[in-house]
């Protein structure tokens, strides 16, 4: 594969998920917020896997899924982000290239091991996640391949990548050569708590680099210190050329040269696990994005593409969505 | 936990399910037949893990799944298999420890890792699978337990024991164990081609070892070289005290003291996954009849936990099998 007409690059933390179901006391015991993410050391993490009960291991991070989601509509993808040289890092590199993304950061071969997400599935289909982010520390600016970078539409960044020491430095270099380039940056504020740790520079990030910007109402309005969406909404506008604001079963709002669409969520019969609503959500939105269909179009593949990975555990596809999104006649 | 009162102990091929969707060329292509399992070597292994789709990893194991059902049903379990110290062994280890299953044989400290069985899921919910046997080629007569063989109810053995080369050596000595202690002694066929390749060797354990013969219709028609079923259903009657023979969608004959019993099947919503379905009957079955229940009601209990695990991906139960059987007014 060459990098001629790459949709979209994703830059994320590589990470495999540790999935298993858990009533809701179990959250209060272990001190973890429930629909949140904690990042957690390695005895932590080790703690917290023994008490969990019977697991599946699927391949997770949350640029890793939206890739994965892009790549199911059929446009084309790149990833960056660092796995270990260890077992879950053949398993990270296998199930994002088996679906046809090019990741080719070199794995780390010392330091701790591939990254690993605990995550805790309530009945009502709500993640909570404990992360271990292990290699993924070991990302830096001499991982961002600019050529690659330049030849995507999109490059897109997860707002998780703040929370490694040097992967800041990763994100900004990659935000600066999509722009050399003349191609657009999207950045996805990914949870309310990365936010408050890192609010400023959020803040100087979306107002200065960021042209396309994905937020749920707890992340948009933890950037805005308000508690109310409207607020929230309306200081966004202005900042970014096009915001896709998520709001679970409300459906999502998209702010897009000085108009603002509703667009519905998808009815799902059963809410399975939540984990990746988001992360694919993004993936509809820019799968349409760059194909220029209506922003209330790249609403609605956002919406369908969620509602797929909320029906099952796990949050990478596992039907095509291509096959879905022509069902629905978005494509 | 002490070895008081326990209702089963298993004793298979410990192994981690690595699970990916597939249409049915792809099964041509790589010479598998569909529905079986085939033995393959690592270096196959590799090559078909890099033909498959993105996939998710789950703990399985025929008899391993049993014992996990028999745990969900809130029955009380031992299980005895080799894995060897590594990521993959670690997480099997894991997931069935955490149900509350006894697991105590020591894992190989050298040789081959792991095993791994890749299983491919075509549209109709079939799977198809390819086991890499790696550490369980380890297992033999000195990792019978038999203070707990001698606790338990009923030793479970699965059929794929007969492939690595030692273990056939354990399955007879717990199996004699088993008879010593006054104890039942139940077998699953587990696969047509294995019954295939260990035809003379089931034929004479069924006559003269085993009271609870599990079977589904491919493998009891192959232990009695017929494509008739009634005729391979009456030459089991005799040989065995129980005998549980599985027809998938058509339900269960339950031959037991001279009478049979014609069990439905569970209706099922959408069968994703028919992975583990006949282990989880098996597991509703055991526990029903270590309690004594009679023989149409333990074959209600297979039934019902075989229609949970075919609505998911993955072998182990997502939902609480006691929890769906008080419900089911069967316990």
């Amino acid at each position: 594969m060459n990098s001629a007409g790459i949709d979209v690059v994703g830059i994320g933390n590589a990470i495999v998920d540790v999935i298993a179901h858990a009533e809701e006391p179990f959250l209060a015991a272990e001190g973890l917020a429930k629909g949140t993410m904690t990042l957690i050391d390695a005895e932590r993490a080790e703690l917290l896997y023994q008490k969990m009960g019977s697991a599946i291991e699927s391949s997770g991070g949350s640029a890793g899924n939206t890739m994965a989601g892009i790549a199911s509509l059929g446009g084309s993808g790149g990833y960056i982000g660092k796995v270990r040289d260890d077992l879950l890092g053949e398993v990270f590199r296998h199930d994002i290239t088996a679906i046809g993304v090019r990741f080719e950061t070199p794995a780390a071969t010392a330091g701790p091991g591939t990254a690993r997400c605990l995550i805790t599935v309530t009945p009502d289909g709500q993640r909570t996640m404990a992360t271990y982010l292990g290699a993924c520390v070991e990302l830096g600016p001499e991982d961002i391949d600019k050529p690659l970078i330049a030849a995507a539409r999109v490059t897109y960044l997860e707002g998780y990548l703040f929370d490694p020491p040097r992967a800041q430095q990763a994100f900004r270099g990659a935000a600066a050569a999509a722009h050399r380039a003349g191609r657009q940056v999207a950045l996805s504020l990914s949870d309310p708590f990365c936010v408050g740790r890192h609010r400023a520079a959020f803040r100087e990030l979306v107002a200065g680099d960021v042209d396309i910007l994905f937020a749920n109402e707890a992340e948009i309005c933890s950037l805005y210190e308000t508690d109310n969406f409207e607020a929230a909404a309306a200081a966004v506008r202005g900042h970014v050329a096009v915001a896709a604001l998520t709001r679970s079963e409300k459906g999502s709002l998209v702010i897009a040269q000085g108009d603002a669409h509703v667009v519905p969520a998808r009815p799902v019969p059963h809410v399975v696990d939540t984990t990746g609503a988001g992360d694919l959500y993004a993936a509809g939105f820019l799968y349409g994005l760059t194909r220029g269909l209506p922003f209330a179009t790249c609403g609605a593949l956002g919406s369908l593409c969620a509602a797929e990975i909320i029906g099952h555990m796990g949050a990478r596809p596992e039907m095509s969505l291509s096959g879905l999104a022509k069902a629905a006649g978005l494509i």
